[in-house]
């Protein structure tokens, strides 16, 4: 069955519609060819064609595509051309004025994403074009997140009918997940982690080490990180803590402990991701402080957390 | 990725949980050998070792099996051999006296569970036996349910930036569902569907008609179906909206329009779950009618609502 439901918040986000239509509206002009990398129902499509593009090329490899078609045959939307397929293995007639897509999950760092923007910028725009969006930071702060860590690492220290399910909350420690809606209480100051140029990036690994002073004493529980999307000059969407709610949510990397912090330490995180086989690694090593003095380190991985299949081992 | 938490959220369920306990300690001596099909994180083969099994089988096709041994393992249960694989395809050494499994989703009805129960009962099953659960039984009502509905159909009614979204409301339209967490008013008595019983059940297919008088007037927004699932004698497991809440949710099947219905109207839903290539397929036939007259028919089926995957069709 198809996840049209998931699909449906995504494409239903008006913040998000809002600054793709005005992004895209600022570099279409009447003679521009548009690359839609990643389509899924057609959305940006349908804006650069009202936006007066010449030609949309829209690429999707999940199914949903199909239903792209329908919905830009129901808007009048001529000149789009779909095309099922992985966008790495595609070809194209010719090479297009502006690639746009949107195909980050909580963080712009997924799956392939970053591959697939290199390999579309090398092989499908043409020298001076434009990527829509052309620029994302991710940025991070220490937080205090009671909801979102008692649902993911904390609801395993009690297991059903008196197991013990301590195995299970080592690996849900080693996990990248989705903060819990309205959870999150910054501890410090955010910092940016990465920013990435889409005009001229070429690694797809990232990896560089962050360090805070606590500014608010409180429960620390990890890790959360958001992004900041440039999509055109002066046209940002951002999933910040202080920005209104999109659709992407923010992303939480757990400590193995709830930690009380106080003002006078400090958190230091050397945090990587490391992109193998098209998907994202993440790796966080923690050290707090006090006066010179380590009080607490850590040293997690999505790697540990998740399971080796053994099928595929053996393929 | 693995799915942690959504095994975290089932396994932690303590209704579930207790239920599965008190009816493998009824079933299971020191002599008994039992099958955990489908084992997840291993729940039930610790409770069957707590009983006294003398030997348990824990067969999961899903990376999650090292997690289940790792657990078995900090529980200090032995006599678990584990088995990565799917049940349909892997060989047991001996024929067991008791198989459990859960491998319901929404439903009892989800992906191939009942041929895997027919294929378990068929080949590692002793005759004499006992299944856990040893029958089951779907549910169904006509429904009022707003804030699903919204979420799922309505939700294309207003495409962002004025476009026009239809397509993707009939898709959504024909797509078996969860209801919203405390939506769903019952406008009619319910009625058993279909009962399965896995002793004896030979058919994977299923269908029946069911017909209603509207007992409370309201808007009515499709059909409700729950389960209710015998684990031994008088030990059941339900999902019922008069039952405290489980993991499970309930199915829910809008129909294309909400319908203000009356005390004097009468609905009919011929309704079929067809198994084709290990996935369901639902079709819903809908009549409502008033003193003999026809106003409303819908004909639907998630066949429409799933898309076509064009590269599979190639395949």
């Amino acid at each position: 069955m198809y996840a049209l439901r998931g699909y449906g918040r995504v494409t239903a986000d008006p913040r998000r519609a809002a600054a793709y239509e005005r992004a895209l509206a600022r570099v279409i002009g009447p003679s521009t060819a548009v690359l839609d990398l990643g389509c899924g129902m057609g959305l940006f499509s349908l804006f650069a064609r009202r936006a007066g593009a010449r030609r949309v090329y829209a690429i999707e490899q999940c199914p949903v595509i199909e239903l792209a078609r329908e919905i830009a045959a129901a808007n009048d939307a001529d000149r789009i051309e779909f095309i099922a397929g992985s966008s790495r293995t595609v070809e194209l007639p010719e090479r297009v004025d502006v690639v746009v897509s949107d195909i980050r999950g909580l963080l712009p760092l997924h799956f392939d994403s970053v591959a697939s923007l290199i390999d579309a910028r090398e092989r499908f725009l043409k020298p001076g074009g434009v990527l829509v969006p052309c620029a994302e930071s991710i940025h991070a702060a220490v937080v205090s997140a009671p909801i979102t860590y008692e649902s993911t690492v904390g609801l395993w220290d009690a297991g059903p009918a008196g197991l013990d399910l301590t195995p299970a909350r080592r690996a849900a420690a080693q996990t990248l997940d989705r903060m819990a809606s309205g959870d999150g209480t910054l501890l410090t100051e955010p910092s940016e982690w990465i920013a990435i140029d889409y005009r001229r990036v070429r690694t797809i690994s990232f990896e560089r080490t962050l360090r805070w002073t606590i500014a608010s004493a409180g429960v620390a529980h990890g890790v959360m990180l958001w992004f900041e999307s440039t999509l055109a000059d002066g046209i940002v969407l951002s999933s910040a803590p202080d920005q209104p709610p999109l659709v992407y949510g923010r992303a939480f990397l757990p400590w193995p402990i709830a930690v009380a912090v106080a003002t006078n330490e400090h958190v230091e995180v050397a945090l990587r991701a490391d992109c193998v086989d098209d998907e994202y690694v993440w790796t966080w090593r923690t050290t707090i402080e006090r006066d010179g003095c380590v009080l607490q380190r850590f040293s997690q991985s999505t790697f540990a957390g998740a399971f080796i299949d053994t099928a595929k081992l053996r393929s």
